[in-house]
C-alpha cells in the first residue's frame, strides 16, 4: 500500500465537480457532486445527534439499499432544522441528480454544512445541477474537496494504491471540517471512493473498523454536529475478486482504509478552526477500550489542556484534573503522564495504571482565533 | 429571611483571618482562617475526581467525626500530586492550627487551591499560624474571603438572616472560583457558616439540597477540579431549638440556604475566568430532573454556545445541535428555543417536549481572555 497523489476521483469510473451555486456570500464553492460510471456498494455513518438535518434523514433511507452512484453535497447551508421543507428539498436534490444521470433517487447521497436554521436554497442549486452534472471530470476531485469546505483553510484529501488479488485497487477520499467536530460519528462530512470489488456487508465492517481509529478519535471543540456523515462508494471496476469475508485481502483494503481516514482525520484536527497546535493524546493502562478512549476523550475536550503553554512548562496538573475527573479508579500513584513537543505537534503520553488498554486521539488548541472566528459567524 | 451585609463572620461566634503568608509571588493574601469559639457541627460535600488533592484526602477523615471548629485556607498551591509528601503537611497544618486553638487536629478543616504537582509550602505557612491565630477577628470575614482568591477578579460573601424558634439566626458565606468549574461538587472552594442549632444529620442534608441547585449547577469551562470543596459549619449560638427532623425550621434554614449558596455560585459564574457574559439556561420539558439537569450542562458546556454572539442574532441552531448530542430523544418537532438578552445577560429557555421535569444552570461566555489568563499561568 503507498499513498499517491489524488483524492475521491483517483479510483478508476470516478468523476467530480464543484464550483460556486450562489449560495455562499464569499463567491466561495458551495456546490459539489461525485459520481461513478457503474453502479457502487456503499456504506454510510451518521452523526448520533437526536437533532438530525434533512440530508441525514434522506441518506440514512437512501443507504439502505446499499447502492450508491452519485453525491451530492452543498456548503454554506446545514438545511437542518428546516421542518418538512428542508426534508422535501433535499430529497428533490437528490431526484433531479438521478435523473439527469439516469438512475433512481435512492442512488444518490446528499451531504449539506453550513448554518443550522435556514430556509434551504434549493432553487439555487437546482438551477446550478445541469452544469454540475455536465462537468463531470476524473481532474476535478479537488473542485469537489473544495465545495464542502466552510471554514477550512485547505482542503482535505487523500489517496493510496494496493494490490488486492493481483489487481490495482484505488482508494480516494475527503473530507472537511472544522468546527463542531467531536466523536461519535461523523463529526464532519467525509466521502471515500474506490474502485475495489467488495460486498456490500464487508464494506460496512471496513467502514466501522476505520471510522473508529480516525473521525471517532478527533475532537476540535467537543461540539457534536447534526449534519455529519462519512460515506464510502465502491464500484468494482479495478476487477479483483469479490471481498466477501474477514480474507487477507479484506484487511489489508481495512488497513489502507485506515490509512485514508486517519490522514483525513488529523488533517481535520490539524485544520480545526484557530488551530495553532496539533495534539496526539496516547492514552494507556485503561480496563477497556472504551474506558481508553472515554480517557482520552475528556484530556482532548479540556479546554484548560486545549490553552495550556506547552513551550517550556507542559502543565501535566490539568491533564492529570481531566484523568480524575473521569470516574475511573485512577489515583495519583497510578498515573503517569510524559509530554514531548516538536515545533507544534504536542504528544501527551498517560498511564492510568489500571489494565492493558490504550487510544490514541488527535485534537488541536483553544485559540483566541476559535473565539473570533464563532462570534463571527453572521 | 433577607439578605444582609456579611460573610462567614456574619454568624454568632465566628472569627476568620487572612494576609499574605509569602506563596503567591504577587503578594495577595494567601492564608485564611476561620474559627468558631465554640465546637460546630458540620459537613462538607468533596470533588468526584479520582485525583484528589491531600486537603480533601484529609477533611474527608476530619468531616467523618462531624465535629469541626475551625476551617484553615491556603491558595497558590493546590497541594495536588504531592505524595505522601503533601498529606503529611496538610494534616500537619491542621495539627497546629488545632494546637494554638485548644482543640484536636480532628476539628480541623483545611483547603487548598492552586498549580497542581508543586512542592507544598508548608514552613510558610507554619510561621504564619501563630499569626494568623492571634489576629482573627469577627471583623475580618473579608479578609478570608481574599485569602483563597486566584484568578478571581472579586471576593465572594454574602450573609442572610432568619428566625427559627423566634430567635435570630445567621448564615454566612464566602467562595472562590475561576476555573476549572463545572458540576459534581465542589467545583471551587466555598465555606459556610450559621450560628443554627442543627444536628449533623439536618445540616448535611440542606447542604446536598443546596449544593445541588447552586454549586453543582454552574460550569465555567466543564473542567472538575482536583481540590473542590464545600464546608458548612454550625455552632447553635443562636439559641434556637434544635433542628432535627425535616420541620418547617428545617425547610426555612434550607430554602435561606439556598440563597447563601445560589448568590455564591452566580458570582463564581459571572467572575469566571475572562467571562463578560453571564448566562442564564433555564431547561424545561424533560422526562427526569437529572436528564433535565444534563441537558442543560450539555448547552452550558457547549464552546460554541458560549462564544456566539448574541447581540443581535442569536444563535439557536447551536443549542439545538448541543441538545442533539445528549441522546436524549428530543427531535426537531419537540424542541423549542428562546433567548432573551438583558446587557450581559443571556436567558436561553429550552424545552425539548419530553416530559415535565426543568433545571436551570449558570455559565459565563468563553473569551479571548480565557484563552489568555489559561496559556499564561507561570
Amino acid at each position: 500500500m503507498k499513498v499517491i497523489k489524488g483524492g475521491v476521483t483517483s479510483p478508476k469510473g470516478f468523476k467530480a465537480n464543484g464550483f460556486w451555486a450562489g449560495v455562499k456570500k464569499s463567491g466561495k464553492p458551495d456546490l459539489g457532486l461525485i459520481a461513478s460510471t457503474v453502479m457502487c456498494n456503499a456504506a454510510a455513518v451518521f452523526t448520533r445527534s437526536s437533532v438530525k438535518a434533512a440530508p441525514i434523514i434522506i441518506c440514512q433511507k437512501h443507504i439502505r439499499g446499499g447502492k450508491i452512484q452519485a453525491l451530492i453535497a452543498n456548503s454554506g447551508n446545514a438545511n437542518c432544522f428546516t421542518g418538512e421543507y428542508g426534508l422535501t428539498y433535499a430529497k428533490k436534490l437528490t431526484a433531479i441528480v438521478a435523473e439527469m444521470l439516469g438512475f433512481s433517487a435512492e442512488n444518490v447521497l446528499v451531504m449539506s454544512t453550513g448554518i443550522i436554521g435556514r430556509p434551504f436554497p434549493y432553487e439555487k442549486f437546482k438551477e446550478a445541477v445541469p452544469k454540475l452534472v455536465k462537468g463531470l471530470n476524473a481532474a476535478k476531485g479537488a473542485s469537489f474537496a473544495k465545495a464542502i469546505m466552510t471554514t477550512d483553510l485547505k482542503d482535505k484529501q487523500i489517496a493510496v494504491r494496493l494490490e488486492l488479488d493481483g489487481k490495482t485497487v484505488t482508494i480516494g477520499g475527503c473530507a472537511k471540517g472544522s468546527g463542531m467536530i467531536e466523536p461519535n460519528m461523523a463529526t464532519m462530512l467525509a466521502c471515500v471512493t474506490t474502485d475495489a470489488n467488495i460486498s456490500p456487508a464487508m464494506l460496512k465492517e471496513a467502514l466501522l473498523e476505520a471510522v473508529d481509529v480516525s473521525f471517532n478519535s478527533i475532537t476540535v471543540d467537543g461540539c457534536m454536529s447534526t449534519n455529519d456523515m462519512l460515506s464510502i462508494m465502491a464500484n468494482g471496476l479495478a476487477g479483483n475478486g469479490l471481498v466477501s469475508s474477514k480474507s487477507a485481502e479484506y484487511k489489508l483494503f481495512v488497513e489502507s482504509l485506515k490509512v485514508v481516514c486517519v490522514k483525513l482525520a488529523r488533517d481535520i484536527v490539524a485544520d480545526g478552526e484557530g488551530a495553532s497546535r496539533f495534539f496526539e493524546i496516547r492514552l494507556a493502562g485503561a480496563e477497556t477500550k472504551k474506558q481508553a478512549k472515554e480517557v482520552a476523550m475528556k484530556i482532548a475536550n479540556s479546554n484548560l489542556v486545549k490553552t495550556a503553554d506547552y513551550t517550556d512548562n507542559p502543565n501535566w496538573g490539568r491533564v492529570a484534573a481531566a484523568i480524575g475527573a473521569c470516574g475511573t479508579k485512577a489515583v495519583e500513584t497510578s498515573i503517569k503522564i510524559s509530554f514531548s513537543v516538536k515545533k507544534n505537534n504536542i504528544f501527551i503520553n498517560a498511564d492510568i495504571g489500571l489494565g492493558t488498554e490504550s487510544a490514541t486521539v488527535y485534537t488541536c488548541d483553544l485559540t483566541r482565533e476559535y473565539i473570533d472566528i464563532n462570534g463571527k459567524y453572521n
